[in-house]
């Protein structure tokens, strides 16, 4: 039905509805236009998303992704979405799609059109860029001040930290300084000193021969791909941790990756311009596994 | 061509370009579709607004917000906009709508579908919701914290504080935080203790016989509306003055309001449910200046 560059989208027909009946989405044009002028997710990025890479026509941590939409779909105060309506469509998507090495679906879950009580929910799928250099010569990054400090999610939840929400403008931006800066990507720090995370990734080092994060407490989205790496790690015999860290800790660190959804694990090789040291062995492992998952 | 109900919708042809020849815009259907799926605008916030309210025909302080809207656009490296072809738009806008008392205009301009390296444009109008009541009875506040100190503009501009960009989630959970707390709107202070703003309103305070408002250099928006406020009250014999503010000034303040487009100046009559004087001569005063724009 579709050719490699042709992408696939579905637009669900109750995306936070109940007791439904099939068919849960409709297939629509890809390049038409999908969402009317008063919709929150445009006039206010109002509305939360997943990106969810396909390995051979394998959506990978499917439920992790899932489970994720639901809980930053919750701090927004959206409408449970009916998950079976979504996983029924992202698999209606690779089926419809043409089977590539590495493709990614998109969950877009808006709050729908201003008064109409109506959310909007669509699935997007196309091919993913090359993400090869990233994955062996490894990034540049940046540190960058969030503003924030690490408490923010515990005192104040209406800066909805943690959720993943349509309004990432300022994720944009700090990827554009970066630029700036001559770098790759962004890792933000807590103005109290503590790494976060990168505007779509987490921040994972080796340390003290053990792989450890920063809690998810302050403030940060759960990574599911570092949910995987740390399974894979732990299958490998590595202690796993989440844990406080700072821009010394990554300094020392033997190794350091940012990991995501569809770039997977990119080994850092210089903060603020610094060199630092990669693990290509190791990095290797953990993207072969990353790639082998079966659901 | 239009009826009180329906709204006037217009998709610019060139938001951002230049050395276009007209027509500047399409007028589209408002209840079809208008954005595409990978519209940076829904993905990502990723693109900024102005809302304009039109009295009688007459859009407000439109060269205010145009200005803005090419400031806004900066901030987010956006292609600076084609200012004649919105202002035209936005005068396409009225001319083909119903005369109401007051309506308003709607610009958004996002980065565009993703890779195209074309914006998004359009002009939206429709009749304004009815603000008697919030205008005379005047609105119960919340002071939430915005959790960036107020120094953040100076030293983190990727955080875009100041620029109104399409990102306005947090701005849509702190207005649910207010009306679970029985409020009706919320003012911004920072994680340094000075009031800054509200979610789409600028906040002015009665104070010592003078008119006074936070410094837009904590990270606020410039309110358009504010300014005219002070052109009213300085024509009106009040000195007038951008300062830092504090919850304390707010509480021994002769009055205070929210401002912004639509609603106009809405007294605050009380601040964390603790009740507050309002000025309901002073109010009327302003309201009616503000009413009574040529510009």
């Amino acid at each position: 039905m579709t050719d490699r560059t042709t992408p696939v989208l579905l637009v669900l027909r109750s995306p936070g509805g109940e007791g439904h009946v099939p068919p849960v989405y409709d297939v629509a044009d890809p390049h038409a236009p999908v969402a009317e002028a008063l919709d929150l997710g445009i006039t206010r990025g109002d509305g939360v998303f997943e990106t969810i890479t396909v390995v051979n026509g394998i959506p990978q941590a499917l439920d992790a992704h899932l489970d994720r939409l639901a809980r930053s779909a919750a701090m927004l105060d959206l409408p449970a979405p009916d998950l079976t309506a979504w996983r029924t469509s992202v698999f209606a998507a690779v089926d419809l799609h043409s089977e590539v090495p590495e493709a990614f679906v998109k969950l877009l879950y808006s709050r729908g059109v201003e008064g109409s009580g109506q959310p909007t929910g669509w699935v997007w799928m196309q091919p993913s860029a090359d993400f090869t250099r990233e994955r062996t010569e490894g990034i540049d990054v940046v540190l960058l001040d969030r503003g924030y400090p690490s408490t923010v999610a515990e005192t104040s939840p209406w800066l909805l930290q943690g959720a993943k929400t349509l309004s990432y403008a300022v994720n944009r931006a700090a990827l554009r300084e970066a630029q700036r800066r001559g770098a790759d990507d962004v890792l933000f720090v807590s103005s109290d000193g503590l790494l976060l995370e990168g505007p779509t990734s987490t921040v994972i080092l080796k340390l003290d021969g053990r792989l450890v994060t920063p809690n998810p407490n302050f403030g940060l989205l759960p990574g599911t791909t570092q949910e995987s790496v740390f399974e894979i790690a732990a299958h490998n015999g590595y202690k796993t941790a989440y844990e406080a860290l700072t821009p010394a800790d990554l300094r020392r660190a033997d190794a350091a990756w940012l990991v995501s959804s569809v770039r997977n694990a990119a080994p850092i090789r210089s903060v603020d311009g610094a060199p630092r040291a990669v693990d290509a062995a190791l990095t290797d492992s953990i993207n072969t596994g990353l790639a082998s998952r079966t659901t």
